[in-house]
């Protein structure tokens, strides 16, 4: 019989198949490939972006020129831009304001024949000081309130326009909602446990180990109790921390560890599936109204893994809920064999 | 400059982009086409199908035989199961259930060549009364909560195991989250306005006349505020309303012109795109609580249809935002000038 379960973390359900038996071929994708063509993310093409405005460089090298392992620049394309003000207004009934924010690409390597889960577990962990530079300049400006970190990997999950490989970053002048709810209910947890709900799932999950992928001193990947897709992956610090951009270096190469671990399982057990990658961090601790005092308690920063080899239909669109083909101590148990890093 | 508009009945924020140039090759999917081969859903195939639950047929014809107009039968490969009871139960920190409820198909018309819109506004009305009958059925089943009703246009929107024109429907015995925070939204403006949120914004539309697509005696297509996606459409009673199985016979066959009228604009602007169909009904009053006795009152039925015409990426998936790159004043000018029937 196949199961519905409750997503602890959000309230959200998702019905489980009763699937046991799970191939490659169970699902429609087509495996991942990098177009060819001019890249203005690859070295030696710097002008033909914008300025950069961050990069981790060699001693001597000059900005907006070659020598530079990961490259941070403005997206020519953006969905929010950075200058004018937010002009909150009504219109009737209804609430807008202008599309204020940062709209940011960050190339991983200057190769163009390489995903982030291919590079070195160094270069990895030089895309997260990347992503925590900015994250922590862009705190600085007091219009924007969250900074999103996500990545398309493949046709299915987005990535349709750059070929290279790269992450997203928006700087948004709200909270998406999606973090609210899980703070909410983190918060609501935390009220009548005094203890973090993230922490306590953790502490379940590694001493039933039924949905363990893999483990280091710092990190754990599970696949989620109420996994919304096949195969998706969750990494938690093993330690309590709200907001991501606190990570020492250490934890740096132990997290760029398991993440090029468990993308590298994925790639082997799936056949180079479609894939996004996402953080799930806390909102800049803005005071206001003492609303959110509590988070650096409540919430846990996370990051996400959703292959994206089902198709989302009307049931999703309707309901909110998600139907998932693949049990996740299925998937863990197909993960966690799967030879990695 | 993009905007950044809130949803009013939900609370999502959506980034429109500042296009005012549309032309149906600026998204990518393949127009619709219907697949052949063998089709269970077919007059004469009816004994390839579980036995009918319900159908409109000619008089005199049999059951599980040729004649019929609609015809519904149970999902061979449902997620939930009618057998059985819900067995809800804890694992540690987390919630589940048996995955019980009903999952059946509808068949729009025994002709495999036609789509819901080609049909007449006669046959059109035939399936909205099937919906209306298998909701007021599952009723009765007081293990049930909620009965939803979409439909997936092409493979992009999810469509991809069935090739004949149809409607899925499933029975839950949990109301789905988006209704439960559309439900919350709207007791909330009740509670302060003594009105119908939807009744507003309807009135406000139908003032501007900026969003407006289509418009009969009983029923308003509007281009929503803080559309989703390209070319988003609702369509929503004149009359407040909040439980769609009591519409009327006469709003019946108007419910089927003007969603036959939409549609058809829509495959003329775009090209024949996939899209979603889905029903936003409340769900069954079941006496618990006292929790929702208002909400007769607060919540208004209305369907919405969702084109598949650009994908969702991690954007999406990590935030709960949606970015539309068609605000919504262009694509109502667009689809209002279509021709359709």
């Amino acid at each position: 019989m196949s199961q519905m379960r409750k997503d602890v973390f959000t309230g959200r359900w998702v019905v489980l198949a009763e699937t046991d038996i799970v191939k490659p071929t169970d699902f429609q994708f087509r495996p991942f490939t990098r177009g060819g063509g001019f890249c203005p993310f690859c070295e030696t093409n710097e002008s033909s972006t914008p300025p950069e405005v961050f990069a981790l460089r060699a001693p001597g090298s000059l900005p907006n020129g070659p020598g530079w392992r990961v490259r941070v620049v403005p997206n020519t394309e953006p969905r929010l831009r950075i200058e004018g003000d937010l002009g909150r207004r009504g219109e009737g009934i209804h609430d807008l304001m202008n599309g204020i924010g940062a709209h940011e690409i960050i190339a991983e390597t200057p190769r163009h024949d390489c995903s982030l889960h291919q590079l070195e577990v160094g270069e990895i962990a030089d895309v997260v000081r990347a992503y925590v530079a900015r994250i922590v300049d862009l705190e600085l400006d007091r219009r924007l309130r969250y900074v999103l970190i996500f990545k398309n990997h493949g046709e299915e999950a987005g990535a349709h326009t750059i070929s290279h490989s790269i992450t997203h970053l928006m700087a948004l002048p709200v909270t998406p909602r999606i973090i609210k709810n899980k703070l909410m209910v983190a918060r609501d947890y935390y009220a009548q446990k005094e203890r973090c709900l993230y922490c306590d799932a953790l502490k379940q999950e590694l001493e039933k180990r039924r949905r363990l992928i893999a483990e280091n001193q710092d990190f754990v990947a599970i696949a989620p109790f109420a996994s919304r897709f096949p195969f998706e992956m969750w990494v938690l610090p093993k330690f309590h921390a709200s907001a991501f951009s606190q990570i020492t270096p250490s934890q740096t190469a132990t997290l760029a560890q398991i993440l090029r671990d468990i993308l590298q399982k994925l790639d082997c057990t799936l056949g180079r599936p479609p894939w996004n990658l996402c953080l799930q961090d806390r909102p800049f601790l803005r005071p206001r109204k003492g609303y959110w005092e509590t988070i650096e308690a409540d919430f846990h920063w996370h990051w996400e893994i959703l292959p994206q080899v089902s198709r989302i239909s009307g049931f999703e669109h309707a309901s909110g809920f998600y139907y998932n083909p693949v049990p996740p101590e299925i998937a863990a148990r197909c993960l966690a064999s799967a030879s990695g890093a």
